[in-house]
C-alpha cells in the first residue's frame, strides 16, 4: 500500500484533499504544520478531520514564521474585512507553501510515503504565487532531486488535487465524499466561539460557494432563532 | 545595496561563505536554523562568526527536524567514527537543506533580500544529494516562482560558492579573508569544550584539508603539552 504526507490546515480545502486521498486508496500520514497562524482554531480542526476521515496517522508540526512577520496572518496587521483583494493579499505569508511542502518532504522521507498532497488552488488564490500550477510542478522537481529515495529512483509526486477546481467544485468533491464541513474552519479571524466570522476573504468565498450549492456554510455560527 | 540572506551553521563552510559574500560589497542579514541538531555547540559558533565578520544581523531560527528523527545527526543513531562512509550517509538530515533553504526564502521576502547564501558543496557530500548543483538550481527555479519578489520581477537567486571547491581550497578562501576558523565548528559530536572530536566525519574531512595545508585544526583542543 503507497503511503501519502497530506497536509491538513483543518480548512475545507484540505479534508476535501484527504477525502480524495483516502478515496485512491494511500496510506494517508496527515501533517498540520503550526506556522504561528493567528487562526490557531483551525490546527484543533485538522485533528477532528483527520479522525472524522479514518487517515491513519496525524501529527502537528510548528514552524514559528510569525517570528519573520511580513502577512496579516501571522503578524499586527489588519485582516482585511468585506472586500477580496487585488494582486497579493497581505493575507499571504512569505514562502508559506514552500515551507509547508519542505517539512512535507522531509516527513516523507522519515514515514517512506512517496506521495505528498496539498490542497492548493489557483481559482480563488490566484493572488498567492505559491498556489499555481507552475509552483507545484517547480516544487515536484525540486523533490525528485532533494530527497535520499527520489536519488535511489523512487518517485517522488506533489498531488495538488484541487488546483483547477471551483470552490463549489470543491465542496461537491467532498460532499460525495462525506465531509463534514462543521468540523473545518478556514475563517482568517475566528469567534470566540470557533466560527467564522462570515466577513474575511476566506468566509466570503466559502460563504458564497455553499449558498451557491442552496447551502448555508456549516463552519459559521447557527443563526439566532426568530 | 544589495542584501542577501546567509545561512549561517557555526561551521567552516558557512563561515567562509560569509565572509566571501561580504566581499563582494552585499548587506548580509545571517540566519542560523537550528533543526534539533544534537552538536548545539554549533549555534553558539555562528553567533561569534556572524559578529567577527561583521554581518549586518543575525538570529535563530528553530524547526524541531529532530521531532521526525531519521538521521544520526537529530536522533538517537550513533555517529560513526574514523571512517568515510559510502552512499547517502546515516548523517543525512531527510531534506534539510530544502527546508533551510524555504526558511532563507521565507527570511528573504521579509528583509527584502534577493539572495540567498549556501555553503553546499558537492566534493566532499557527494552523498547529499541536496548538496549536489541539480538541487541548487532546481532550488532557485523554485524560489523564482514561490515568491511575490519573483512574481513582480526581482530576481531571487542562490549562491553555492562553495560548490566545487576541496575542503583545501575552501579553508585558502577563508583564510585570505580573514575568517578565524578557531571561531567555527563543524563536529558531528563535539566534546564537552565545545571542541572537535577529531574522529567523526566532518572532522576527518577538515583535518586532513588543514593538514594538507601545514595547518593543525584550530578548533581542535590544544594538543596536551609534552
Amino acid at each position: 500500500m503507497k503511503r501519502a504526507v497530506v497536509l491538513l490546515s483543518g480548512g475545507l480545502d484540505s479534508a476535501t484533499v484527504l477525502a480524495m486521498a483516502q478515496d485512491r486508496g494511500v496510506e494517508c500520514h496527515c501533517l498540520t504544520v503550526s506556522y504561528g497562524q493567528r487562526h490557531h482554531h483551525e490546527l484543533e480542526c485538522a485533528k477532528r478531520v483527520a479522525e472524522a476521515l479514518g487517515a491513519a496517522s496525524h501529527r502537528e508540526f510548528s514552524i514559528p514564521l510569525n517570528q519573520f512577520g511580513g502577512s496579516a496572518l501571522t503578524a499586527d496587521i489588519d485582516v482585511p474585512k468585506d472586500s477580496l483583494a487585488e494582486g497579493i493579499p497581505v493575507t499571504y505569508v512569505p514562502a508559506r507553501n514552500t515551507v509547508m511542502l519542505s517539512v512535507a518532504l522531509a516527513y516523507a522521507e522519515v514515514t517512506g510515503s512517496t506521495e505528498i498532497h496539498i490542497g492548493v488552488n489557483a481559482v480563488d488564490y490566484s493572488g498567492y504565487p505559491d498556489c499555481r500550477p507552475e509552483f507545484v510542478e517547480a516544487f515536484e522537481k525540486l523533490a525528485q532531486i532533494a530527497t535520499k529515495a527520489g536519488v535511489e529512483g523512487t518517485e517522488m509526486t506533489i498531488h495538488a488535487p484541487l488546483i483547477h477546481l471551483t470552490k463549489v467544485q470543491i465542496i461537491e468533491e467532498g460532499l460525495k465524499r462525506g465531509v463534514e464541513y462543521s468540523l473545518t474552519s478556514s475563517c482568517y479571524d475566528p469567534l470566540p466561539s470557533g466560527h467564522g466570522c462570515g466577513h474575511c476573504d476566506s468566509c466570503l468565498i466559502r460563504g458564497a460557494a455553499f449558498a451557491e450549492l442552496g447551502l448555508r456554510d456549516p463552519a459559521l455560527a447557527p443563526e439566532p432563532e426568530a
